[in-house]
């Protein structure tokens, strides 16, 4: 599945659907594929993330669920990104070569956050033992300091980083310093590719030089995401930042009622009709007035 | 001095100009003003807040500063916006006073943040303390949530202010939530004066659509930083980002070195040729080594 | 007022009584006096520190609570210390002069924690300034971490400080860290009074070497304190024990209702009938049910 | 091995030694028991901790380092409690059913720190899943918030715990809030194990009425700890008192050169001539300069 195609525009973290009793449920990953395809234009996934609860799940469930999309996603999507990051390292390097094996387009890793790096060269070394278990697909970076607590500055990560993983290929920047961001644009943006990953701040990226975003909400708002994209390919910021305005309504109304990846797992049940299922403990599903306010902010927005 | 123009563009937190023994230095602000308005093209200031290490003055000091740059702002600047939060109220609601008796253009004021407010009621109640003092004048919310530790979202802040504190007029938004701030504008737009904060991001928070900037920045980049405001009023984004990108570069730089209002005060003596002095204790100057770096960098980027 | 007494047992971080409108309320000082020396059996107080409101509270207020206290504590009370620290130096040290003017037994003086010292020498040189201008009383550093964000650990600031400071005299030590406190008992219990500041953990430190407290609810708990001073003076762990925990369950009680400086002040004036009123903006008044609810804890208690 | 004899005095949190390439080495574990009962007077271990980098290990490490530990502890130690916690549940239940077939002496969990429990149903839920894989031996909650972010009390968790699960037995309690840890000794000490794991305040812990102690300096301190718990269990806290002071000053040194698991390591492999090897990315090896000074520091206090 490798594309040759330099991954741009839209990628959406997945969820794992599972069974009402909390194991991983497969079946439905077909569906989720044509429903991210179809009806909210969205041709890259992110697996096993923190939306997919990857953490949250064992090493074997993660190779089952990376072996079911990549199968499902043939010809339909255009990348299929495994995360494999772990806390330990054995296990992340057995999940990097099982996601070549299974022909991925690529893999992403987190900084490990119990133990923690203290410095670029121990994060990159600790990278490194992941990407070269998968020296034929391209690798990227997961960044994420809100969850982790490692607050390495990319800028200084990117600087030489080719030459220590030669598969390097870009990063998933989850955090508002756009400073850092804007200095990885600005000095890695024919190499890299430096995609977005807070999903209410897009727009402001795009200003920054972003080539592409990662997020939860692209599961259940890329359509509309699609149409600030193209907004802002056409430079016209005033419709971009309607659209931008629109899906930042309905976060900052869920944020305030509280919002994490068992919300959006509710939310993605009922905006693509596909059972999702619960979220794994220690996360507990979303509660019914949650769901019915969600939903009515939502349909009153995308009317 | 209060100016019927509503406040736009940059406005330049000030810094406070120290004799070598730390006492605070009037004799140089009329020079102060002439190098922001023909030098940088700036004509807003913002007095007495974080760059001019107005919590380490004393009230006496606070208002001798506040009248000097009222007097020697006048016909020349539009705004000169006067820092009077404290801790205690007292000497907030006197500052207060004083701003408005001087001729001010408007206050602001921190949140407090030794003990916090934990809710919106309770900090528009103590805002309104002050306010009150001034009822001729503008009122500015100055919210930076990474030093008050006071987190209350500003959207939420501004619902219904005007009926609280009837001179509101808007707010130093220093923080990086891009999506509280995008609320703000999209609800208050017309009402408010929503000045970014953080001006390494600036050009992100004009995607979002702010409507100005406050920063330390504006006092020895404003000239460039008013480029990229222009381009930017253009449409021309390739050239807004260019601009950002090289003020970017420069703080970028500064930050690994160690930045902070005592290396502001360095920086601003070298690019202005005015002595601002030492800071005050418990700030240490900045080093030589860092004064030379600083300038070298600057220097390689303004050719 | 001087006392050649060294510094020992209780010290009452005092509270400042408030009129119902809030301005400070002097005239119920001598009986709040009375109440310790004789219902508490506390002869120290600590006045104008984090539980006094001392930083919501301006310097001439700072300066009439002092005096007042001062006053009334004379022939009766043993210490005043007034904490004179400040954000700004030039109020931090008039208030240290007129301390020693007025006859107080002593000075102390919190970290800046707005902008913060980042080493040692800095925080001396901060906390030297103060102390230089009440040259013939003693001062008291006053740590606090949890509030300031000021982490020099004070074993390390210890270390030579008779050179910097010749009045030092000792540490009101507010924090968990009991390694660094022992260190500090270890190194320097001839020279310096050690008192404690995290009253629920008293008996902790005591076991460490702790050669007193200060702290806010020995006002109304003193008595219950005092008897496990003895305890603990006579080698009764078990008793010692009893009356730590005792207290221990009205305060692990309130601290699940939400407890602060607010809540002090009710709790004070239900145990003193000695009315307190109303703390200052930006904190709120106790709630009644807080008040009930508190009450009828400390007499189940009590009995 | 379920010793009939209940937890108390030192538990040595094991450290797990590696070969030179960072593979984790058994062949060692049988002189590293001999070492802790004959010159460390210590017949307790914590397996698979923080200090053994349990969670940067495979799953299966994990059991192999379980399994040689309860083989090698046979008939010379009294209790091999395997902490079989991990961020998902079925690798730590898998884990818990294996502790329990080989043998341990019970189990133990920290709380999931990537999603963490918000509440205490929702952490006892978690727990419960892990602690009945292994109905037949006790469990013990790890409890670390400066770790894990999961800042639950503990005495409320530990209110109504046995109904949720049946084999609970006590808590390894990693933190500095006394006053809960007091409130658990007051409230459980005949049913409950409460082991202190803040070793440098092991003596304020005493005072409280810890039962025990789980950590890493035991491993290589144990000998002068338990001279300290034979002094105050004559009740001399002055000869308690030397000895923690002794350790701590040993502590306090280490600490301001950096101290961490990979410098534990190093200690004891110096102290016991065990060669514990380096530890795993992304932990580096302590640096030659820290050895050679932890180990006069060592030399000079042990005399």
């Amino acid at each position: 599945m490798a594309s040759p195609k330099r991954l741009q525009g839209l990628t959406a973290a997945t969820i794992t659907p599972m069974t009402p009793d909390g194991e991983i449920n497969l079946s439905v990953i077909g569906q989720y594929v044509d429903y991210l395809v179809k009806e909210q234009g969205v041709k890259n996934v992110f697996v096993n993330g923190t939306t997919g609860e990857g953490l949250a799940l064992s090493t074997q469930e993660r190779k089952q669920l990376a072996e079911e999309w990549v199968t499902k996603g043939k010809n339909k999507l255009d990348h299929v990104i495994i995360h494999v990051g772990a806390l330990n390292l054995p296990e992340a390097k057995e999940m990097a070569k099982h996601a070549a094996v299974i022909g991925a387009s690529g893999i992403a890793a987190i900084a490990p956050f119990f133990f923690k790096p203290t410095n670029k060269d121990t994060l990159v070394a600790f990278l490194r033992e992941i990407a070269s278990e998968a020296p034929g697909i391209p690798f990227y970076y997961y960044h994420i300091p809100s969850l982790t607590g490692v607050k390495i500055r990319v800028e200084e990560l990117l600087d030489g980083i080719k030459e220590q993983i030669p598969t390097f290929q870009g990063v998933k920047f989850s955090d508002t310093d756009l400073l850092d961001f804007a200095q990885c644009v600005k000095n890695n943006k024919e190499r890299f590719v430096l995609l977005y990953g807070v999903d209410e701040h897009l727009l402001s990226a795009l200003a920054m030089g972003a080539s592409g975003a990662v997020g939860s909400t692209y599961n259940y708002l890329g359509k509309k995401y699609n149409l600030m994209l193209e907004a802002f390919a056409k430079q016209d910021l005033v419709l971009a930042q309607q659209h931008q305005f629109c899906t930042g309504e309905f976060l900052s109304f869920v944020f305030k009622l509280g919002f994490g990846v068992a919300q959006t797992k509710a939310v993605m049940s009922f905006t693509s009709r596909i059972p999702m299922g619960p979220p794994r403990l220690p996360l507990l599903s979303a509660s019914m007035d949650f769901i019915e306010k969600a939903k009515a902010k939502m349909d009153s927005l995308m009317e």
